[in-house]
């Protein structure tokens, strides 16, 4: 039998619906964040980022780089086996510490991502629970549906950030049944947060427990970084805060943090925490490295907000589709998918600006859509050449800019 | 409601059956592997590395930790997003490429791990297939059968390199249907090889799709480090392979090799890929030079073999229950939980050796063993007193030693 028809059928498909996704190659070039050089067909050429999920820029900073450096130097690339095979090496010991430490809870584990956190810690927990049911909000993250799905419990979906809704199916449920509420503190393609108090509120009512992820906040919100369940002063209300290492602390890697039962458990029983090989020595080191910074110094979160907000302002200035946006996260709606794609295609081709289009499965189909991440490292020149990059591509692909918000600011 | 007990319950019943895990905290030294730092409850102490996955030494390798240190140098500790959000690095692109050549393929596709890379790899690949049945070996790692599971298809699991059973599978399917068996090059924890040529025969005589995971031989076995399928000369006949930089090339993260369309619609479908950060330029620059390496020397493989052979005779000599194996993978048997973490606890404590005991889930209950893994850096001083150890505590936890095996060699 030949199988090749089905694979190329299946891209052939993407294709016609225009979601056919090509992946830049980019080189990053420490120091010069966010500059970059993109290996294009036609060779390399710089260019601006305005998509990274290294938020902060810690990626690139000379501690983290240092840590990483100096810590490959004395122990060398690998940790050379699983947690449990040789591979728990001395640094991912100590970030635990400091990851725990950071959210105000006893112990913390770490994985090889954000997405396999999720993805294994959820069902982990809800499997220890005699007939658990799980609440999830209806935009969680495919990581934490996936998590929920894996489970195998049942679920029951809350209209996202509805509180009502939520209240309703809790109430729904016997009231000694076991219940996990699982939430993002902050969504990540919109940039609006979680209604963290209300839902503590609901959970400590009817005896939920609760399962925050902190991914695009940790780091960037709260008190030392600690997240938006901290600067909301619900943090010892949450039962579990995940993470991950890879956006506001620049490298790689994801976590939660719990008391230290929970931490056991999980770390005893999760197969896809056990059968997986340890972050090595340096990443870990990266990270500790960042975090530490980040508790310490507020200069980052401080100009984060400022650029974020300059950049909103700017671009509705321009009358160009901003969606409202709470956060740093600076969404501006193409609505489909083909239009996205081209409007990327030019920024990059004649601007040298790379944000890349985001479509259908990471946003649902109509609400495509470019998503800008101002870091504190975007200065002002970047935002105007930005902005008029935008405005060109927009009169190119005849889009309309609101004129009168063009008049009114 | 207090959920805590139900997290300590699940804890005791891990203690009540000797299964409950302890990490030692380990702190590898660039240089002088296999030794190490145990971080113990006392202090630190030196140790002697006895089961690691770094099979190679190649985590430590002077080209490898430099390629490192030189890559995050020069662009960062992270990636920056995910492999769509501007997180396709410069030395990812080229581990790609390095790895499609190293087995002989169109293309290749990194993840985050191994683990990864069959948990979501499987059911993306099963899922394009329409009405696909996955024959899988029983003996497969965890990871495959998540993947195997996760597809949500039929499967039908034949006997343990069993390729008769697998024929009667294969045979009392319909011919037109499309059918994946997947198989492990090594099973890690026996070191024992599939009858690779025999697999592939009844592939192509079945009309089914084959993929193979070299996770434990990629690096280790046939030419240039190209598997036990290349060994073989089958690695042509087999569709899809399956590899991880974490354990022969010494750092971290996963991949399949295939043609185009598959690496392709892999990279387009799998949830598990497209939602997850990309690898550190770092981790892949630190890959790409471990495999270049290998590709071209000899002299780890050669010595890796030499030295599995020797620790092997000198076992056997002492009259220690070292089960056959036909690879490098030393395990010697214990059959029970309680036993094997004695042994492993004396190691550790009275011998400074670190040789961590494998239980349940990773082995069947009844057959729990120390696995140790020799290297090219075990030198015959380390592998006498590794025998020296072993006699010690077999004696002191009143275990038989094969007295006629001793006088018979």
């Amino acid at each position: 039998m030949t199988y090749d028809r089905f694979f190329s059928a299946a891209l052939a498909r993407l294709h016609q619906e225009r979601r056919y996704r090509v992946f830049a190659d980019l080189e990053r070039i420490a120091g010069r964040f966010p500059r970059a050089t993109w290996h294009s067909p036609d060779g390399p050429r710089p260019v601006v980022i305005w998509c990274s999920n290294d938020y902060l820029g810690m990626g690139q900073h000379p501690k983290v780089i240092g840590a990483m450096v100096e810590t490959a130097t004395r122990m060398g690339a690998g940790a050379g086996g699983t947690r449990n095979i040789s591979g728990t090496n001395h640094p991912l010991v100590e970030l635990e510490r400091e990851l725990a430490d950071l959210h105000g809870k006893e112990a913390a584990l770490v994985f090889t991502s954000g997405y396999v956190s999720n993805e294994t810690g959820i069902p982990t927990i809800a499997g220890l629970l005699p007939d658990c049911v799980i609440l999830s909000d209806a935009w969680n993250h495919n990581s934490m549906i996936e998590g929920v799905r894996r489970a195998g419990v049942d679920k029951k979906i809350w209209r996202h950030n509805d509180v009502a809704h939520l209240e309703e199916l809790l109430a729904a449920e016997p009231p000694e049944r076991p219940k996990l509420i699982v939430f993002e503190a902050l969504y990540s393609m919109d940039g609006d947060v979680a209604p963290v108090k209300r839902i503590c509120d609901l959970a400590e009512r009817y005896g939920a427990m609760t399962y925050i992820d902190e991914v695009h906040s940790a780091g960037m919100y709260g008190p030392a970084g600690a997240g938006i369940a901290a600067r909301e002063g619900a943090l010892h209300r949450i039962d579990v805060v995940e993470g991950t290492l890879a956006k506001a602390f620049g490298g790689l890697g994801g976590y939660i943090a719990a008391n230290a039962d929970i931490i056991d458990a999980v770390r005893s029983y999760a197969a896809g925490f056990i059968f997986t090989t340890a972050l090595p020595p340096a990443v870990c080191a990266a990270a500790t490295a960042a975090i530490r910074h980040l508790k310490a110094s507020q200069w980052e979160r401080d100009r984060h907000q400022e650029r974020a907000a300059r950049v909103k302002v700017v671009l509705n200035s321009a009358g160009l589709p901003v969606m409202p946006s709470e956060t740093h996260i600076v969404p501006v709606m193409m609505g489909d998918a083909e239009t996205c794609k081209e409007a990327s295609d030019l920024l990059l081709a004649e601007h040298g600006i790379y944000v890349q289009p985001i479509n259908y499965p990471t946003v649902p189909r109509g609400t495509e859509r470019l998503r800008i991440t101002p870091t504190p490292y975007h200065d002002d020149a970047l935002i105007d050449a930005l902005a008029e990059a935008l405005v060109d591509v927009w009169v190119r692909l005849g889009l309309p800019l609101r004129r009168h918000a063009l008049a009114a600011e």
